[in-house]
């Protein structure tokens, strides 16, 4: 079967490129004589993996010296709970909620202190970010919390907010890497790299040095410290290390591609191609407003809960899969990543215009 | 360059025609048209692969009905803290110390409550294991913790300890599927693929029901409660779901080679071509208590650091890598997993002959 176009919102599109280079090596990576896989990750071989996908990271983002890098597991879902137990000093922290992500994270919060919602977009379903310019955060908020893009809403912070001299904390799961970001305004920068980087399994986490502390809560596993990841260069155990290969192939492949803001200016087009028709169709609307939109997931549907099963059905037979939107939004759902080629969505948009015509 | 046989101790030696069937499936699993890297981890395609690789594992182990099965992330150092995070109910646990790793988890466990030393082989550089046929364990302890294969050290209980009516916790990262197991005999069976399944970033965990707690010790957080993911079936979040598929491949291959009987009988040989030359050579000496050998990892030396260093070197030269030792055993380390081959320890066995004539 040929490649399909994959709107999965994650685990999703990697570039074809990095899959062939991937296989080419699986045997044999480099004349090593074994695969990534199989090497150990104190090795010299592997040391060079890690540490060129470190400093290939560092360039595309532009990270400042006095930022960490960790490569960690567990996912999003292990740092909603790493972020209290290590940053919740005075155990009162500030939570900003636009989404499913971000009410789990100020859910788990709450396990160790004090977790404030400053602002929610929730009496709307989510389908905005909420006025963060003028925020009621306390004074003794260890750090102010957002999740930058909604990927279940299709939302984005299109201006960080006003911290008000408050460390800045977001989950840029599924913006990582898609336009360029001032690392200097966040404290902690974290994602999942199975949206917009690599394979699940790896969480790659951009901490300011300062903030990570040398005693966490009582009872914070060592696994779970940053400190115990910082100390040992993301390698205290044995890490993800065929998932930090394969980012670090994305790295490069971006690298290749001129970088964040070469990224930005074609998922601006690419988002254009679908928003643009979103808004003059008859029969498709968008479900976030309009200055909120994500790059990234694109939810739309039809108004009828049969036409958008039709539509889902018909596309994933033509080649255009994954598009079903999250059971919170219904309708449908465009992850259009990174990786997305802009020919995935104009034969998306194109099927669209004939779906439109026929229904 | 040709493949070496690796005698890494983690990440190991996988079988090649797994490598060679991921390779091939890189960029369309199955006629799905993507990665299974691209898969989202909710779909009918994935969910197949993950299900099926618990099945296989099931049968391989002969797993009872009432032992829950989880694929995890955090390696087995997480699982330290997550074993008395969810079974130290009396805050109190005993642990026999046998190498660096039981050594590991006895101080994690501290963080949480009682856990107290019952035995231990640290008298003679963790050479042996300590008798274990009559401990003086704590009534109220929850568990008796033991890590069965010491991946350092070389040594592997050849018999269970008489845990006198305690839940027996094991830590078999090392010895994972290389011979038959009687899981009844266990509470918690645990271990990170990476020695003898599949790559880093993956730990299956092997827990009976009703150990699972509904209640952790305060501040666990979700992702270290057993519940969260036996509720989930391990999709609580999104599993490191390409490791995962890659266990299920070397699940289908122990399968094909007849399971885990044909496998010790292999395992054995394989080691018996080892060992008996290790027992008659002038040169080199095991270095664990016979009645202890590991099957797959041996340690050995020359008694010399000079010739140890000279035969580390000559040996990658010709093909045979990864042979040096941890640093508190020093000399030799051979790690002879299930995917290495008989013929890359006859190799290695030639070679020891003919460095002995030479030096």
């Amino acid at each position: 079967m040929p490649r399909v176009y994959n709107f999965s919102a994650g685990p999703a599109v990697l570039p074809e490129e990095v899959l062939t280079a991937a296989a080419e090596e699986m045997l044999d990576y480099n004349g090593s004589g074994m695969s990534v896989m199989e090497m150990s990750h104190r090795s010299k071989v592997y040391d060079d993996i890690i540490k060129e996908a470190e400093a290939d990271l560092r360039k595309l983002m532009n990270i400042p010296e006095n930022y960490k890098v960790l490569f960690l597991q567990g996912g999003a879902s292990q740092q909603f709970a790493m972020i209290p137990m290590n940053l919740m000093k005075n155990k009162k922290a500030a939570y900003i909620l636009t989404g499913e992500w971000s009410k789990k994270a100020y859910e788990e919060a709450k396990i160790y202190g004090d977790a404030i919602s400053v602002a929610s977009s929730a009496d709307d379903n989510f389908s905005y970010i909420p006025d963060v310019s003028d925020l009621d955060i306390p004074t003794d908020a260890d750090y102010l919390y957002i999740c930058e893009n909604n990927t279940i809403y299709g939302s984005k912070y299109n201006k960080l907010p006003n911290t008000k001299g408050h460390i800045l904390v977001s989950d840029v799961s599924s913006c990582f890497l898609s336009e360029p970001v001032d690392v200097s305004k966040y404290g902690v920068i974290f994602g999942g790299v199975q949206k917009n980087i690599g394979p699940a399994g790896v969480v790659i986490v951009i901490i300011r040095e300062d903030l990570v502390p040398d005693e966490c809560l009582p009872g914070t596993p060592t696994m779970l410290k940053y400190k115990t990841h910082v100390k040992a260069e993301s390698l205290y155990n044995t890490p993800p290390a065929y998932g930090i290969y394969i980012c670090g192939k994305v790295f490069k492949w971006l690298l290749k591609k001129g970088g964040l803001t070469a990224m930005k200016e074609y998922n601006e087009k690419k988002a254009a191609v679908l928003y643009d028709y979103l808004d003059e169709s008859k029969m498709f609307k968008g479900t976030v407003r309009k200055e909120d939109r994500s790059l990234m997931n694109v939810c739309f549907n039809t108004g009828s809960k049969e036409l958008d099963d039709k539509f889902v059905k018909e596309t994933k037979a033509i080649g255009l899969d994954n598009l079903k939107g999250y059971r919170t939004v219904g309708g449908m759902r465009a992850s259009i990543y990174n990786a997305m080629p802009i020919a995935g969505v104009e034969k998306l948009v194109e099927f669209m215009r004939e779906f439109e015509k026929n229904n």
